[in-house]
């Protein structure tokens, strides 16, 4: 059986959008199979009672320079969204009103619309999304009303808390099998570990699992 | 002029460990020189009101595996500490009350200490942090001893609030010229920089920098 690659994202990750770009050449390269599973960055956050980086005005700066030059360097086209942060609810919850069988291509949209060219309107925009939508051979204003049905809004909150109790705490991360891989700049490992490589010892784990905690800070 | 590479450390971060075993080779290869800057990574936190990994269960579970799996890779030996988080005051201050010139020996002696080697006691002990600086050729209890007086605790007090001053949010960080490279992860991107490739505009930056916030998350 293809091995599952589950893509933990929020359209608000800019480097979800880049890893995007790069999560289906590498499992086609594994004969791996891509289930994209979108989750609400901002209840992760709240979960672990992190600050985003876009909170953060330092990392904030410092995350769209590396975004620009990564970008840059996978040759992937970016632009500057409408707005950021953005209320990312509405797209979200678009993708799993959507048929499995189109999500790959509305999500494409979705992402290209944010960080892959200019659009004067984001994707909290309802008009936004049901324009990509329609552009990816759905039912734009359909799929924007089914958006506001209790089932899809209750299907993104149990996918946020799935991906919580797998131990998700950012954006984008892949899971498969057990183990997570998060950020893109985890994708060399994630490909050594599809090769079968790389594993690391339960007794390794142990190990660090089991440091005790020093002085406090 | 050799092009000086800033190297913003805590002891604490097994990331700044495997950053320190590569920055030297980095730099020889583009005939840059090292300086290390030992800087209080919670004081960093506490700046930016970020909590550390190591205070989110899930993100402290991925850190050590993720580490694991990198030395792995970097074929550098990995030990678990003593104790993490640990209070890393006194071998900071220790490498500030070091002669420049012994500085990188003792560096080295104290990440392999926390996490080369599986050490029973950690360099949060003053027997531990003599010893190594005995073994850099040093005098470790003199040392040890200097890593009391105030012009060295305000060294590193100054040391922290340069980098916050420079943007720094995280560790390990390189500064070279007013560029920053976080995470051993963007070592890739500091060696473009220094090829003299990868330059953004400030055009490019200026419309990232520009995005307006959007509604409330």
């Amino acid at each position: 059986m293809a091995m599952e690659l589950t893509f933990c994202f929020d359209f608000l990750s800019p480097y979800a959008y880049l890893a995007w770009t790069q999560i289906h050449p590498l499992a086609a390269r594994h004969g791996a199979t891509v289930r994209p599973a979108p989750v609400l960055f901002a209840a992760l956050l709240n979960h672990h009672g992190q600050k985003g980086p876009a909170e953060i005005p330092a990392k904030r700066a410092y995350v769209f320079k590396d975004v620009v030059r990564r970008a840059r360097l996978l040759d992937v086209p970016l632009a500057a969204p409408a707005s950021h942060p953005f209320q990312p609810l509405l797209a979200l919850r678009a993708v799993l009103a959507a048929p499995e069988g189109d999500r790959r291509a509305l999500i494409d949209g979705l992402f290209a619309a944010t960080w892959g060219r200019a659009e004067r309107r984001g994707i909290d925009d309802p008009a936004t999304v049901a324009h990509v939508a329609q552009a990816a051979g759905l039912d734009g204003e359909a799929l924007v009303a089914r958006t506001r049905e209790p089932d899809i809004k209750d299907a993104l909150r149990r996918a946020t808390e799935e991906a919580v109790r797998a131990g998700v705490f950012g954006v984008p991360t892949v899971r498969v099998g057990g183990e997570l891989f998060w950020g893109l700049d985890s994708f060399d490992l994630l490909e050594r570990h599809l090769r079968g490589e790389g594993g690391v010892s339960d007794e390794a784990l142990a190990r660090f699992a089991a440091i005790p905690s020093g002085a406090e800070r």
